[in-house]
């Protein structure tokens, strides 16, 4: 009997996931799942339904720094080699290219670039289903112990 | 007979307010109202529920980040001349300086340093009440034709 084959997603659905990006327990979050994508690569995908626009129709910033927050951490996450170190974003710098549209799926990537002891920096993107790329972000992440 | 005095408070609550951030007439999203506090300079305060929380007990980076978006968005208002341009946010940097606690009032401020042809570049923070600041972010905005 073959066994059921992991999932490619993690979804964090425990009874603590109450995270306003990825928490599943969270109803007011966004629910995000994330699967790896490559080397120190992480993706996930996003509907951002009409009351997170801005401007009519276009994704609020503070909603595109959320996303980019999630998919960021996730991918420094993929990097740490110690259960015992939480992470903190230290900074965190967007450019708005195109506009987001809301209800519309957007694909969200994100890969680390180098550590450098607790430091960990990480870049990423909102793109188009098509592959049009509309915001981009780097940060600083940092290690802290619990 | 006087006239009532202007109000301090800058709401928005027309039919059209359903930004995420500032729209009184969306029921998911923050209803922030801003207040002027000097030269080029606004306000407002927030006390973010338990499900903007990223960590427990910490407001989301993504909240944080919709937060100055709108204060630093309001403090360009202020200086536009021209109510046939809207703005939008370009370059956005922050940093994460201390954990800014859900369920406590935040007081945001922005600032406009300057103005560049069509180019704002602002300044803000997060601070707790008691004026520790939690969280900087500049940016650059651009006015756009409608």
């Amino acid at each position: 009997m073959e066994r059921t084959p992991a999932p490619d997603w993690i979804v964090h659905d425990g009874p603590d996931a109450h995270c306003f990006g990825c928490g599943h327990r969270n109803p007011h979050g966004l629910k995000l799942a994330f699967r790896p994508c490559g080397e120190g690569a992480v993706e996930s995908f996003y509907t951002a339904p009409a009351h997170h626009a801005g401007a009519p129709g276009v994704v609020h910033g503070g909603i595109q720094a959320t996303l980019l927050d999630e998919i960021l951490g996730m991918a420094v996450h993929g990097a740490l080699d110690d259960r015992n170190l939480s992470i903190v974003t230290v900074d965190f710098n967007l450019r708005y290219r195109r506009p987001a549209p809301t209800e519309t799926r957007l694909h969200l990537r994100g890969r680390l670039l180098r550590r450098e002891g607790r430091d960990f920096f990480v870049e990423g993107e909102i793109a188009s289903e098509d592959g049009a790329v509309l915001t981009t972000a780097e940060a600083r992440w940092r290690a802290l112990e619990r």
